[in-house]
């Protein structure tokens, strides 16, 4: 097999994608195809690990007692992070739509396992967080390649690591990396819905990067 | 601006580009363009980051005593790792090239911001990980920007974060993410180097995957 050379036209629409990934919130309750999830765990194990250690581990959740468990911790610690805001942010807070639970008809936890020996303990000794991080481009590979094909995914980071690997009954030595929505958005856009919202703007490019 | 419409023939050029993706540690001593990595840089400012709060630090290292100063700690820690191996993978971990300090053009160093204010903290009360996650986001961006043409970038994780931190002179909140090279690759392939080597094997996809 030759390497395939990309061109000017498919980075186009590259760019397109990484304009239009959308953390979603609001999905259709249409399930996906059968098979689609499973594709794109295929296609997210694709990613670079530290020392091929492939560290992620996919953890489709169907139980529905599981899924309003999960909801629920959502909610409490929701709860609390609005609670935790500045006065002058609170109300802001309180109106913003932080998850899609509800109706998205797939829920996907992803872990790391940091006891993994696939790899041999290449890369990680003086930065062990090599583990989660390989699991986090695994991630952002689902993400991309599910948009891809018009299906949106969420972040859901308002949850208690602990509980949610106690719901869910995975081994004890497993960290929670994220847990996901996945589902048709009911709208597309380009602007992150924080930056619509009002919530926080995007900085320009130049701030971020120093020389040295 | 009516959001794009991915078509089949586009996720197979993605589905090319995520299985030719390489973690390169040979490169070609050939300069990049010169607006090159400025632009894979503002690309990668379009990842998803918790709460909108891009905590990424992209620092471009030119300076030689600096390049050579991490090399050297490199080659330290690597000769450590070496040590920490069992003795029945050390010949083979000895062979592996681990690094493309000595040749590619380009050395960039990705941090993050755990203490900055954008995003109001929204999303990382009970997960603060999720601000060095946002940035592993940003990096695997780039990591497939930079593939899409033609440009290889491979992740150096064996160094000691706080020497890269003060070999920098960035601020000592600031967190190591990774060091990575970009240049022209020697070569494409389609295999990991650590599995053509025989370091490790790529597992097949359902022992990735667990259901609740």
């Amino acid at each position: 097999m030759s390497p395939p050379a990309f061109d000017a036209a498919f980075r186009a629409r590259l760019y397109e994608l990484l304009q239009w990934r959308r953390d979603v919130r609001r999905f259709r309750r249409e399930p996906l195809p059968d098979d689609a999830v499973e594709r794109l765990i295929g296609l997210a194990c694709l990613a670079p690990s530290v020392g091929l250690s492939q560290p992620w581990r996919f953890v489709l959740v169907d139980a529905p007692e599981r899924r309003t468990a999960i909801a629920r911790n959502f909610a409490e610690c929701n709860a609390a992070a609005l609670t935790a805001q500045a006065p002058d942010r609170a109300a802001r807070y309180a109106r913003l739509k932080l998850a899609g639970l509800d109706d998205a008809p797939v829920h996907l936890a992803v872990f790391a396992d940091p006891e993994t020996e696939q790899g041999g303990g290449l890369g990680r000794l003086t930065m062990p967080e090599m583990i989660p991080y390989s699991v986090v481009a695994a991630v952002h590979t689902l993400w991309l390649a599910a948009r891809a094909e018009g299906i949106g995914m969420g972040w859901v980071s308002i949850l208690d690591p602990v509980a949610v690997r106690r719901i869910l009954d995975v081994p004890e030595t497993w960290r929670l990396i994220g847990y996901f929505c996945l589902g048709y958005p009911e709208a597309a856009d380009d602007m992150p819905e924080l930056e619509r919202e009002g919530w926080e703007a995007r900085r320009a490019v130049d701030e971020f990067v120093v020389r040295r």
